[in-house]
């Protein structure tokens, strides 16, 4: 058992730096969601190579919905604890939670939790899904539990299948707090730093881009500082190769009086491969909030909109947000 | 002399690593770019600082017309020298030479040649000029040619303006060798290591971004492996305060059937002070040639112009394009 | 205890990147240093903040002699232990161990073991050195061999005062496999991510760039693949702060035939304040090897001595190396 704990646990810490951070010293939510999946990454693939046949990397397919509990700050270390939770034939989760500690003050907050799935790619053929090694559960519960969030997570990707919607771009003079006036979109050429050494870009190097542009969309919105409040559902639909182009664009879906809701894509398309196509890779929403210079929530400017896209887009954004604040809620009163 | 000379001269030099460079290791102009500007900024914010007075940090005000001369490889050392070759009142000439070595061959090779000029701002007060130290000269001429450089950059810088030509978002199914087609926009959030210790963005910070998109308007149009081949003389408008947001656009304005002309647009704006209109801080054109994968010159595309202000801009690329090839006949019969 | 050692125990790990690498892959010496470095301060921080008092700040003064057992590769993972082991009134020791894991093999290798000296450093007035709280010992013996290594480094530390030996500039034209041939200068701009919250350098960001140096030397020497295998003890003269310049400078002082000894040199100057001189913060002598591409080692090229100085340096490195070697016969002579 213990050697099993060992190849399906691992601790990371890292303290946080001045370029992880917005200038008032927020550590960005992207920066979290990178070292959250590094540590995926490195358990998910040490556990897949502990049996025979061809070696193997373990590749993310999707992100559970995350919540950022506590802002973390320059100065503060980060600990990323990882584990395996469950094991399919084909696919494991991995659960990490983030703790920040203030080496100063010693104080420590649960600054983040997060549930990813990877699935084991060959080395040899990178289209080849290998075997996963089961794990050994403590009880017959918590493996049943385990089933279930396997269950309830693959009828969700298959559900929602890439939206291939085109992305529009955003009228030559858009007025104050439209979609167009903050919709934001940065390209970014994929460097050997940002790969598996197969060559394949990190999930969590995908997500860090994503946070970067959902945050310039927040802050154009609301003129403030900003940080993530969470982020939804992400599912990896396409790998993305080195070499490649990816653009990432961000535009606001929904605003309440507290928080603004961002709709993410990244597009990937190969510059030495002129016939292939751009295609979809990612998407997702990030929720942002406003804050004050004592870290106290601002009211977010209403969103202004138009057309009968951008409603359908709002009210769908909207029935999220109500859903989302239901299920905090119902957790708050199982909890008391 | 001996002072003069440790004050105003500098080597710096550096191991190209592999996120400096593309996938097939040629080093991005851009990672030159960035070093040329460093150790300019080094060696003119220490001479400016030899005096009484404020404290001042050396601003990049313009950088001559650059030729990369030879491709850089990954692996390869880069050694960059920095002079102060000519001083006016408020300004100074710093003469910047890259040579890249093979340190496993011992083979050494003139990379690039660049000027730039610095003003110095105070750190009390950004918006103060001071006084630059004269320096010495080694004799009269080399003042005489150095007054004449000046002059002529002088003259240069106050008939070009920046244009604050809009860039029109290219259509939606742009075909393939249009400028719509490999029109490209990156958007950088400034962080700390982006800026010198009064919280402006390095001159070489945005020679980067800006080779950056540059690089992946002419992949796009090529589909094959590019390199710069030389930038047009870069005037610095206005400075880049931390925390802005700026927006790096590029676009085809010229092909030949050996290189590219890019004109990249560098659009600044913050993010926390609404009524702050975005800014154009820089613009420049950028030339870029194909090569396979023996490093020789590839057949370009032809660019498809559609409309009468592309043509214009192409026109004018052409006569840039004749400019230049001109002059290096010259040189090349003058030598002779 | 449990407690105590929750305290004054961590662990942190990464996946090697590319940029961590040379060419061949091999991970550089100084990575490996900068990451030890990093879970020392984190645990001297934390463990001297334990304690009522000016929140403070674990300030690297001395690493112990250090040797490189195993190389480390691009892909593999760094796992690096950290546990304060002995504390005196005003210093803490911290033994650093890194092991390397191939997560597609499931290999793991010692590749390194560190002993560094801190001293707390007042945030409020950083030239006040905090009290260090005093650690649990888990029997007599291990507190006594603590107190002795307390006792040889402090002496050790008082002997060695920096060497204000100026770094001559090599002649214009020096032949292949001189001193003069292969002495390599960097210099660096302190950018914010170098510093800790107080605005000092990292002690581990100076080893990063002082090993880049020798290694440039040594490759320079070669002409082959080279990796670091042992640092002589470092001591820190003097703090770097935030906006300086550091000037690191490397040569060789000796060569046998499997190993070259480089002395490094660390001076620092402030840009700004023209009256300060520049001063030696920190020296070292670094040992790199030559290995073929089996990673086997290969013979050095003979170092060619001119002067009565190289000639002194040569024999004072050739004592240390006669010294390291029986050293080394002895400890293995006593593990039979």
């Amino acid at each position: 058992m213990s050697v099993v704990q060992a190849a399906s646990s691992l601790q990371l810490c890292r303290i946080m730096r001045p370029d992880d951070a917005n200038i008032v010293g927020n550590v960005h939510g992207g920066t979290i969601l990178k070292m959250i999946e590094e540590a995926g990454c490195i358990v998910g693939t040490r556990h897949c190579n502990t049996q025979d046949g061809d070696r193997c990397m373990a590749a993310l397919v999707r992100v559970e919905k995350t919540e950022f509990l506590f802002p973390v700050f320059i100065g503060e270390v980060a600990h990323v604890t990882a584990e395996i939770t469950y094991t399919s034939t084909h696919s494991l989760e991995v659960q990490v939670q983030v703790m920040s500690e203030n080496i100063l003050t010693g104080v420590k907050k649960l600054a983040n939790k997060a549930a990813l799935w990877y699935v084991p790619c060959s080395l040899k053929n990178v289209d080849k899904i290998m075997d996963v090694p089961p794990i050994k559960y403590a009880s017959v519960e918590q493996e049943e539990l385990g089933r279930k969030r396997y269950g309830a997570q693959k009828m969700e990707r298959q559900e929602t299948k890439a939206r291939i919607e085109d992305m529009v771009p955003p009228p030559s003079n858009p007025g104050q707090h439209t979609v167009g006036f903050s919709q934001s979109s940065l390209i970014h050429l994929v460097g050997p730093s940002d790969c598996t050494i197969h060559n394949y870009v990190h999930g969590g190097v995908t997500m860090k881009l994503m946070d970067e542009v959902a945050g310039i969309v927040a802050a154009r919105h609301c003129s403030t500082n900003i940080v993530t409040a969470s982020v939804d559902a992400i599912n990896f639909h396409r790998k993305i190769i080195k070499g490649c182009v990816v653009t990432v664009t961000g535009r606001l879906t929904f605003a309440s009086n507290k928080s603004m809701e961002i709709e993410v894509f990244v597009d990937a398309s190969s510059l030495m491969e002129a016939g292939k196509e751009k295609y979809r890779a990612v998407s997702a929403f990030f929720t942002y909030i406003s804050l004050d210079k004592a870290n106290k929530a601002l009211p977010v400017p209403p969103l202004k909109i138009d057309g009968e896209e951008e409603k359908r887009r709002f009210e769908e954004g909207n029935a999220r947000y109500l859903q989302s604040k239901a299920k905090r809620l119902a957790e708050k009163e199982r909890q008391e």
